[in-house]
């Protein structure tokens, strides 16, 4: 029966910039039970993990091998325990662990909240497709995370006129 | 294992009356052990979320397309937690959504219950057949969770005459 | 392994007009690998089969309750069975197994193509919102299917200029 | 119980290179009992689809979305009846579509097989991570099949010395 | 994709009448492509496999055990691939087998035909309410599949007046 | 991830004698981590709930289905939360409930423990080869309880001669 | 619906005895619809696949494993497409696959057959217990195949006495 | 929604030495919120659990089945709670036990954690095949669980020298 009334967030893809920490500002201010997860965001100990616990490999196919099969320990389960799962594609980079993400969030049946440029919007059209909301902004993720979760929306549920 | 013993209840359909606060009343009177949850039943912010969150647009198709899947995260999410699902068709309207979450709920083998009056019987058919109960008021479904729950029934488990 | 390579259509909705037969005359033209299926689409059978076959009943509520059921066990199979659900939405009744049946095949995960006149389409948010097409006519489910199941777009893959 | 023997093969990814015939003339010189499926490789076509059939679209990016969610009817029906999923990233492109569908493949644990160039091992270890095969080569993947299927290694079950 | 057109159908339960062959003789005189399976209908085979082919026991219970559980290797995986699963009730003995069949067929979500007489209905009642159909007799099965797999329902969809 | 270290048992069966209350009284005494659910143990009640909330019926098939159908709304619930199922069943009556509850949670895959005496055992082999567990007391079921939470044995773990 | 009424039968285990030979002729005299599936039994071809078509290793570790995961494309496919799962535990070895293939056969609820002889009984018990049937020779094997999949016995269904 | 934040982890197989506790230890004193769990790990207490509880049995293979099967009551439930499967082999006995439990984590796409030493690597090639990491000691694994659940690497996420 009932599991706690806290919504879990998996906040996947681009890393180099601080929008995870925009969204939990956000959602915390507006006192949302939400709990959030990502995938490790050090870029280094994510490369390395593998070779730094299991022990070095001369090859560095193993090398990436070995720490991606750790990292995924801890992406796929965070995934299976989401409720909503966001996405942000950045502006460099490949990024494809992020289009896996949200393909193997898809095929779960997840919410998908993807976030990206207007730039990128052909490249991504697939990954739009399989998504119920697709934003620019951190910020409109958390307006998103406010409704969704609580009902509220400027201008409508705060009784300002319409 | 164990999770609580609270039961989720999800309250699906019309939104103009207030069925959802006569049953929680009489549930929360009883003490059951029950969480409920429904969609955002502002009417205005269930319409406009979609463009007041992320953008407007010029075609009154992509403005309802996109309120509806943000919509969708929310009640998707909902109705998958849910213990129970009750679905109520009011006495106005196509109310399409009421029925497409009652399908929703069916696939999913969650145990619904169905409240309408005696003159949609014949046209709801299909839907009260895929139900476990179905009811004309909110006192009954209260009553039912009471039971379920609790296993009381006035007249028989109080000691009263039968 | 390899089940054949024929696609199960399973065309649900509106039973006054003769839309089913439109799409199944192109695509059988269109020499297309489908199979078509369908809830029974006689009324008064559809309504009556039942107490028909069971025997009658005194109570409407009942009547109807028998033949809904055993009407179920149709539908439910085929839908479960089907690749692709396609629902039509016409211009008159509550048509609520329509949506019904949109519901449980988006909860099984069914591609959805809906088809419905501009006048419902606020009416139809939710129902469209959960679809992977939205049509008009029957003429574009066929050529959907024809699309999605052989790859043929006239004015592209036919060679004439696009 | 049974089905056939065929093996439905998905080949996911890269489109502006002959490798799905290199892949299929190996498999069909060996004879085997496989079945091929693919998306639409007509890349005009594939953007276009959407508008083609249901009507022009002002914005570019809901142009875009009603071409996308027309081949996920494709798409996600074929992956989810293949038997084994081969997903190729070509030298060009972002292909973030390629990689959802592995990450949309791996959620239903297909087996998946990678084909990529050197280079691009890093930027894909998470997807190689989850693949059962990383091949460089189209002859590799029908070397695969043909193992994977009928057994068959050249240097050991044919008798030469190994 | 599509597999045969042919409907699966486990007939569960009593086995000391010929209600199976009746069933089968007014199908196939309908000409309906439906393809039947049951349990082991030989009563002391049924009893005594497990001894007969593993070895004898001393203990009465593992006689039995290693029988039955035979016997649940056939029973699970024909209950597993029905479309539709009947069960009957006779007028003698426990009949335990058959409830639990009904039970485990329920779960799977098969759709489920309960045969008895009136006699039982009130024991049945927990069976029946997950049944979507309560038949008396073999005819009447053979009616409703009649009616489910192709349309057709005497008095209506012949022409005759209804 | 980590839901609570509390186990959910489900008794289903028989309801005339105090076999619940005798394995809660061990267990607590235990001081094991588990939570019992049952069906509505008031006979009186479980027969009447349906009309007694939901008004008359003239005809008893109906009464007993109303009644039927909302006592399953707590049954199937319970028994989906469920870690391990009992089922106990006694000396008289069909019993088909608890046969079909036996059925219903070993096609979920719930650990099932059977309590019944020697005199049925050959009438329930096929449900006996459905359990892990075959008991003839409700003292044995605290026990494999006590054995399956803790791992205590007496005679082994508590140190003493084994 | 329905598929064929072949039964995939996957005999794993144990490659150094023509075992699965035996079991094959036995069923193949008895004129049974069974197609038969396996591991590759060529043990050096098996050990081997990986680097013999994707690249030699210098690491013994990772020459095994690119071959165990090629194998697994083959085996964890099979396996989830068999209707019954036969495992030969053999004299020698750890023989770890084979029990690694009992449990993820186990786990996907198919009905396990295990082949083993009393000295490894023991050890077994594990593996046993959550096995249907568990057998010495390849004969028993074919007598119960014929015995669940056409419902023969020797002494019994052929009319001699029992 | 949102469950604790614990995460739960099995670890399986070999019990004759403290690879446990030293797991444990190390986690508690890295303040990880995780919560273990086991089989049993009393030798005598898991050979005789059946027997003790259930009664004696004459046939040692019946003795170890009632044994093995109250076991399972146990693995099966904790597995299947699991959020991560540890499995170690040992250096002695066959240890189908772990094996199985191996195939059985890995069907239900949990993610598998391995530890053995080298002089086996080659005989545990397929299980090793299906796990996200393979380790060699304890230390290892807490490592990976450090990691995994809250990103820490020494020597990266510590700001030490990389």
């Amino acid at each position: 029966m009932t599991k706690s009334t806290k919504w879990n967030i998996y906040l996947s893809g681009e890393i180099h910039t601080d929008w995870r920490e925009q969204i939990e500002a956000s959602v915390n201010e507006a006192g949302l039970p939400v709990s959030f997860s990502a995938p490790v965001t050090h870029h280094e100990a994510s490369d390395d993990c593998g070779v730094a616990i299991l022990g070095a490999e001369s090859d560095k196919f193993w090398h990436d091998h070995k720490g991606a099969q750790i990292n995924a320990i801890r992406t796929r389960t965070l995934i299976g325990n989401a409720d909503i799962v966001v996405v942000r594609f950045g502006e460099k980079y490949k990024q494809w662990n992020a289009a896996f993400d949200a393909g193997y969030a898809a095929a779960l049946g997840k919410p998908l909240i993807i976030i990206h440029q207007d730039e990128h919007a052909h490249a991504l059209k697939e990954v739009d497709a399989a998504a119920l909301a697709v934003a620019k902004t951190p910020a409109q993720v958390a307006d998103i995370l406010r409704y969704v979760i609580e009902g509220r929306l400027d201008g409508y549920t705060d009784g300002s006129a319409s």
